[in-house]
């Protein structure tokens, strides 16, 4: 068997602390399932490199990490050092546009041991999954200021949807409820205020509807929504959005099921004609960093989801049954990170997944 | 003394039910308070004017409303009949433009009486208010579509940030931080994704913050921002939010108060050269339309809202308080409705407000 090539970004802050750990974790899913994994990491997409450097990344990255299977990236942003404008564009969204990595996954769900910060909400309550727009829409950068420093100073910017970014997002979106046993898909839009974009994402959405007669479609406007998500977290299954909103409701809902410390995400290019890329969905989180203390189970949770994406369905089950056996333990009985109201370390955390494996 | 001149537009759906049991209670505080209303109730802005004339309003709507000193407004839209976009910017979306109420305050406040979707949340832990913008930003009809039912079909929207828009609303929003005793201010943001427009507003957050030495500044991102509504809403004040973030927290806030159903929002001019304009949060809702069941708290609160904006504080105050006592009864002691776990009806839950006034 072939070994994978996975490159290892770690980035900032806690992404350094929470990479180990969910590297351990990996490691062990591999070794018990007889998979081999090649792991390169690298040092840029950080603050450090950018000090070094001046810039985000080497001139030839692109080169450099198409030559692997998937990218296992922790965190990126430092904004004591680069503005995260600075920092994100030049690297992390780069990745996602320049690999087409078009499908932004985020499962939400509220897991055995966690509390919902909802009340009376209980594991199988929720459990959703976000699939945000990645590559388009309010993220461009296009647009520019004029009449600068005078009263007339005037901003824009511009979103940019195209068919073809809206419908293949659409149709990953429509699939995955397809295959999922509620059959269920909620679009996110706000066409009542936002008025020739989002009017079109609705028309893109009913046109692509007609195909899947089988999946229950709704739709709600992003405010609606974000009540929603609180109010009843339990109605929702496949949530598709734009690239903004999904950015919000992928916060949203994690944060429902208890920590943002526990949510993955994978930025996937589903033709696999470049690599995709796996991170949790917190940040660098410069207020917690170098204590020790981050929640590692989102970075361990991305190898699960990397695990499924290369091909080993199996795999990515167990590794993710060993974090619920050791989530479902408590914070008695595991050695459960702050945020799980537990006195545990990333690396204790880590480890007792690892061995749970 | 004169009489204040207010114009009153039920508009659609719960909007017609909830208008009349808003009126009661605020002619019972204008009573008790000796003050004199003179109400005129207008059919446009809604679906049923829409059918009769094909327009929202009557060409002369702007001078018309100009002559009043306020507009009571309950909500607008029915998509069966009329495109969401097609009404709001018909109506509610032109007055907010037109009269320049640049201000949208969104109280989020968890009352006596009301349970909280958020665990163990009592009254007192979650008081905050939003200031969105209200003219400008992610609400603009400029763009468009090319190259229409091709391949490279791409739409444009255009956010549209300007230095007057964004500083009045930013000042207004330290004004009011800087008169209540926490003094603190949260800025929404989104600029490390949004790279054009947000890095402007944290420019102009900066710009405005030099002024107000008092007043302790904070920011975040949308997404980390909508998260710790739900993980730490005690920890917000007043918050400041463009145009669409703003329309989003001010739902999401409210959701976490237990309902859409009391919240009110005041769309202000605060120079005063227009009328201003008080309007429930939650919208028409044609789901439970028709059936006498909508809460009026948020309609009654209004009134409150406009009270005080007319220069009659006490009476404001001691309105808000009837609604907090006859809330604090619960279910069993008053006729709450039945987002509010009671069975009341929109009637009844009004009038025992107006009694107790
Ligand atoms: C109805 C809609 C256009 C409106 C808005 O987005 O402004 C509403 O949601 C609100 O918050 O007043
Ligand atoms: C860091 C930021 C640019 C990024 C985004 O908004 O996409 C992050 O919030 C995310 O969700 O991956």
């Amino acid at each position: 068997m072939t070994a994978h090539r996975i490159a290892v970004i770690p980035g900032d802050g806690i992404g350094t602390e929470v990479v180990p750990a969910g590297l351990e974790a990996l490691q062990a899913t591999a070794d018990r399932f007889g998979l081999r994994l090649h792991l390169d990491t690298f040092g840029f997409a950080s603050a450090a490199y950018w000090q070094r450097h001046g810039t985000m990344l080497p001139a030839d990255w692109e080169q450099t990490l198409r030559g692997y299977d998937a990218i296992y990236f922790g965190a990126v942003g430092w904004p004591a050092v680069v503005p995260d404008h600075v920092s994100l564009w030049g690297s992390l969204l780069q990745f996602r546009r320049t690999f087409d990595q078009y499908v932004n996954l985020r499962p939400c769900r509220l897991m055995p041991g966690v509390r919902s910060p909802l009340a009376g909400r209980e594991p199988g309550d929720i459990d959703f999954v976000v699939v945000r727009e990645n590559t388009e829409g309010e993220y461009s950068s296009v647009g520019g200021r004029v009449f600068e420093g005078t009263d007339r100073e005037t901003v824009l910017q511009e979103t940019i949807m195209t068919r073809v970014g809206v419908d293949r997002v659409l149709r990953y979106a429509f699939d995955l409820a397809a295959r999922r046993p509620a059959r269920h898909l909620t679009s996110a839009t706000k066409s009542n205020g936002i008025s020739i974009s989002m009017p079109y994402w609705d028309e893109r959405v009913a046109a692509t509807a007609g195909r899947y007669p089988g999946v229950r479609l709704d739709k709600y406007h992003i405010d609606a929504l974000a009540a929603q998500f609180v109010l009843h977290p339990d109605r929702f299954d496949v949530v598709v959005a734009s690239n903004l909103f999904g950015d919000i409701l992928s916060d949203l809902g994690p944060a429902c099921t208890g920590t943002l410390g526990i949510a993955p995400s994978a930025n996937i290019n589903p033709e696999r004609d470049h690599p995709s890329l796996f991170e949790p969905v917190h940040g660098s989180a410069p207020d917690i960093a170098g204590k020790g203390i981050a929640n590692p189970v989102g970075q361990i949770w991305c190898g699960s989801m990397m695990l499924e994406h290369l091909g080993h369905p199996e795999a990515a089950a167990h590794l993710l049954g060993a974090v619920e056996d050791v989530l479902a333990l408590g914070p008695r009985g595991a050695p459960l990170t702050p945020d799980l109201h537990g006195t545990g370390t990333t690396a204790e955390l880590g480890h007792a997944i690892a061995e749970r494996v």
